[in-house]
């Protein structure tokens, strides 16, 4: 390309008072040793260099990441992938771009970015990316449910999609219905026409928990106590449930199994009991039930950028959030620089269910 | 059809020196209600009439038909499903054609048929069927042989067909190696082309058990405690399995889900620990493990006895019992009038791995 067609693609793309940079200020949080959160984990204040010619590549200013549990248990060295080091944290989060490249095709200054790989390092103030890369989202959507849109909400709707062929009115049951997933799985699961029998655990305010969960669309919401001795499925009111999700594990799995019909799919993607799942024998026997387990990591490695998959589940979710059918879950914005107290906040197991903290950069 | 028709039809296929039966003298064994095997069985002799003209039946004179645990559970009520009293024992046996009716197209006196349906009813001398519910095997195999033909052999030729494709030499891991249907999966397994590791609970004379199942194929036996100090898998020697099936659930369950390879599938068809499976989450999410159960009973409800599997498997374990790669279990043959003694004892699970009782008409 000459060097006037590489100016003119560039007068065309860039706003008129534009000041190319030649180096950005940024930061990153890093690890370069497993351990406690809140002491571990290092910031970094370094100057990005960005290339005399960006030909197809962006450059990103973060707006906003959230610290998942999957981040806490990436930094004690105990989660199922385990980077190699130094390691620039962050699974989750987007961008806003500030800068395209020459050969840039579908991205322009100003749109909304996600990465399209897991453990991209999202806890960074600015990046250099390949445009393929990246997911365009739309950037008129509610920046912290963009924030949280790749993992959470992108579980709950593989998980209600990839096992069982629901139809309209069909019942998913799930525990840890208050989790960040499980409050995705109650609007998404409302919006694609299923109904949801919500588990959780009883606690201070429990009434006022289970308002909000029924205003976020939940059909039923009990507590473990009182879907013990529920008679929701035994009535036969409710045909029992074809899908159930399950993000606690433990004994408690063993009232998940009685409840599910024949045939039906159990779906672990969490253990919050720290306990292993316990399963009568005879519900694999007799009523022929299958056990599986979702991990949206691994799902991305099999569903690359380009895939049909992936966009079609990104534009749903991002349509849902839209029509404000799906919203970012409660959560507290925090500064970058308060990274160590945040961290450590994130580790108290005594607040997991307390707004989740999100970086804002 | 005329009157000479139907002589000319019968004179083809009887013996010159038969004389019809008008009636034949038959026991059986029934449950009127539900308890100890021992006390609650009752045996009944009755004359069975036969009609003045059959067509489409044949009388089965029964041969051998053995005792199976799940003939145990069904008469303590404690079974997957519970048959309406009164019933008639025996799910699985083998009997001889006596006589044809004259529309019977595919079975002729002497051949050797097993029911096509769960539940037929087998411990009886005797039984009027029509052709089309029988299933037609080789009258030249072991007799004990042909007995148990259609549920263990089954169960093993099915799961190692029916839940990952695997191809030759890959491993199968199983528990309760020496059981019956651990023996078939053995057997089997060697006749298609899969290695087989095999774990077995320690006990007096194991060096001769294992042994034994090396002799019927086993690749590798090893105790519990074998097991779980082993580095069979660990090492890289052997890639780990892609199939487990267990037949004893419980906490054992966590050393077989280490062993697996990522999207491993685990099979469970017996709980002989009378305990849960436990199984680890992360297993779940981290290498996508998946647990499924299978049941005889439900496949067969499934594939009818004119499907195209149900011949397919039939044909296969015959040839393989033909050819001696498939052999019957450790039994002993006990006459139907000892069937108190022999309940009583085939309920003392202290011998759990003694010779399988069958009867013999």
């Amino acid at each position: 390309m000459s060097i006037f067609a590489l100016f003119s693609k560039f007068s065309r793309r860039l706003p008129l008072n534009y000041v190319r940079h030649q180096h950005v200020n940024a930061s990153r949080l890093f690890l370069d040793e497993f351990g406690d959160p809140g002491k571990v984990v290092k910031k970094e204040d370094f100057s990005l260099e960005l290339p005399q010619v960006m030909s197809t590549q962006v450059l990103i200013k973060m707006v906003q990441s959230p610290i998942n549990p999957a981040d806490i248990n990436t930094i004690q060295g105990v989660y199922g992938v385990k980077p190699n080091l130094p390691f620039t944290l962050g699974n989750e989060g987007f961008g806003s771009i500030e800068e395209v490249g020459s050969e840039v095709k579908n991205l322009k200054v100003g749109d909304w970015v996600i990465p399209g790989m897991n453990a991209w390092g999202t806890w960074r103030t600015h990046a250099l990316e390949e445009e393929k890369n990246l997911l365009k989202i739309p950037n008129d959507i509610d920046p912290a449910m963009a924030a949280t849109l790749a993992v959470n909400p992108g579980t709950a709707y593989r998980m209600l999609k990839d096992f069982e062929k629901l139809n309209k009115g069909d019942i998913v049951l799930q525990n840890a219905a208050n989790s960040a997933v499980g409050q995705n799985v109650i609007q998404i699961a409302r919006q694609l026409g299923f109904r949801t029998v919500n588990i959780l655990r009883n606690r201070e305010g429990i009434d006022k928990l289970k308002q909000e969960l029924q205003d976020l669309g939940a059909d039923y919401v009990l507590t473990d106590e009182e879907f013990r001795s529920s008679k929701l499925f035994k009535s036969g009111d409710l045909a029992p449930p074809k899908l159930v999700l399950n993000c606690v594990s433990g004994k408690a799995v063993i009232e998940l199994v009685k409840a599910m019909a024949d045939n039906a799919t159990l779906v672990t993607y969490g253990g919050m009991s720290r306990q292993p799942l316990v399963v009568p024998t005879s519900a694999f026997i007799f009523k022929n039930i299958r056990l599986v387990g979702y991990w949206m990591t691994r799902w991305n490695w099999k569903h690359g950028i380009e895939s049909h998959e992936r966009r079609e589940m990104l534009d749903t979710l991002c349509a849902m959030a839209r029509q404000g059918a799906l919203r970012a879950p409660k959560h507290e914005l925090v500064p970058l620089d308060s990274y160590k107290d945040a961290l450590a906040r994130s580790c108290d197991t005594s607040r997991f269910h307390e707004a989740k903290l999100i970086f804002k950069f």
